[in-house]
């Protein structure tokens, strides 16, 4: 068991905290807003339904805990996941003011989608101790953690780290380097820019790209990504033959593709093309992704399973 | 049941033909090759646990067979799908030829994914008859069926053809215009090329991007297309909200996405790439993939079931 200091209450802190607990971490939720307790509560009681179908609450599970400031955390952690809004400024306030608390081998794993490690470390006695640690939302269902170490992080500090989360069942995606947005982000941006494209165009509606990806594309990527995809469509020769056939092909189809902006006109557009795919409250959506997005996940790891 | 004449037997007519002669259709594939009524016959039989575990071979199901032309072929068909080389002058030289013996009424529906209908049909009496239906490989696994009319097509024969392909347990995407590589191709080369821009920078390996895909992102976009994740993501605001918290960052990801070239060194990346992430041969993986795609697309329809 791991005592982690969540700095921040907002939708991703308390993803986190939720996600650790189950876990069987002790996780102190850092935040002086005085709705922060009653909403760390809420949402782990929101979650048992899902964790016990997922199969992560069980003896090791302990419920997070608020504190209305670090005084309040008791003892120091072993790690920090940093939860703060993205603005650097108040990164780098509140770390400064948390860094003398903190044993020397302790990270600071920030969960930051946008800003740099490099850029949220500068404030640091020990800027190499600063890492990303972006997790998909929301963080105690989906798998997926990005990890990139700042330019001052020694490999062996994110090993660690590594393991810990995949300890936790999570899929740690391993960035030698930063970039604007990371992997996961720039990948769902690339297929969605190209979605919007499409509908602005008027070639089908945004509603029919949900089905193209949905229906068509996504339960073979669940099992084989776009590469490997690709790599089969060149049978025996493989990739290599594939690019000797379809290369010329896919270099038009890359060179063709959609640069929309997200100007007023574009977002009516998605506004509009969203509620005709699916008509219903957000809220009914969430609760229904809160129930099937993990079976899907489960599901298909049974399959992968099946498959080695 | 429908009589089909399916021109040429490379993969994909082949692909097409045990689509067809499983939904209980009776296809004639046309090719004056020598091996093509052998070819015929492997991939049929090929075919027949993978069609057995889909529930896609019964008491309807009808072995498609072969002919070297339009005069052993027998009475007109229904349906023409043509799945000839991708070279216009090939196209347009066998089209010119098979019009003259098709009833007025009866569609040919090109399998083309990168010649545009309009160019495909000029060399017809009626070009109007001359529709895209592109599917994904292999056709007999893969749901999707692209559907796009040239610009002489009356509305009306699309539906019939919409509804005839989804009788097959097709999804169809109804395109409303050509657009060079229809939807699922863009969509695929989209997120594509951004996976090996980040190779590319030594962001990651391709390996990661494919788990990143195939772990973290597939399974959720099997049921909810990445418009309705970021739908979802606005919280009880939807997409509005999201647009204004999220739109200036998704902005600057899709301005900063990569624009790889598939020059020599990009290729021997991916060749190399696809191979540290699975050394197996595509053989043995297409096996697998035969294997467990189609139970990836039942299992995510049997949720998408339960979820209704």
């Amino acid at each position: 068991m791991a005592r982690i200091w969540i700095l921040g209450g907002g939708v991703i802190g308390m993803g986190w905290a939720v996600a650790y607990g189950a876990a069987g971490h002790a996780a102190v939720v850092i935040d002086p807003a005085p709705h922060a307790s009653s909403a760390l509560n809420e949402a782990w009681q929101a979650a048992q339904p899902t964790l016990i179908e997922m199969g992560l609450l069980g003896p090791q599970s302990v419920a997070p805990v608020h504190a209305a400031d670090t005084n309040a955390a008791g003892l120091a952690p072993d790690l920090v996941q940093e939860c703060l809004p993205e603005w650097l400024d108040i990164k780098h306030q509140v770390l400064a003011s948390v860094e003398p608390l903190l044993p020397p081998a302790v990270l600071i794993a920030s969960s930051s989608s946008g800003l740099s490690p490099d850029d949220i470390g500068t404030v640091l006695a020990d800027p190499g101790r600063l890492v990303i640690a972006h997790p998909n939302n929301p963080p105690w269902i989906m798998p997926t953690v990005e990890l990139c170490p700042s330019r001052n992080t020694e490999p062996a500090r994110l090993d660690d780290l590594t393991v810990f989360y995949e300890a936790m069942g999570k899929s740690v995606i391993r960035m030698k380097k930063p970039i604007l947005g990371h992997v996961v982000n720039r990948l769902q941006a690339a297929l969605w820019r190209e979605a919007i494209h499409l509908a602005a165009e008027g070639v089908v509606s945004l509603s029919e790209t949900e089905r193209a990806i949905s229906e068509g594309l996504a339960p073979r990527w669940s099992l084989y990504g776009p590469s490997t995809v690709f790599h089969l469509a060149g049978g025996e020769g493989g990739m290599e033959r594939f690019l000797e056939g379809l290369g010329p092909a896919f270099q038009s189809y890359f060179d063709d593709l959609g640069a929309p902006q997200l100007d007023r006109a574009t977002c009516d557009l998605l506004v509009r093309g969203i509620t005709d795919h699916d008509p219903r409250s957000t809220t009914d959506i969430m609760a229904e992704r809160n129930r099937m997005v993990p079976r899907a996940f489960a599901a298909i790891a049974q399959l992968r399973n099946d498959a080695a």
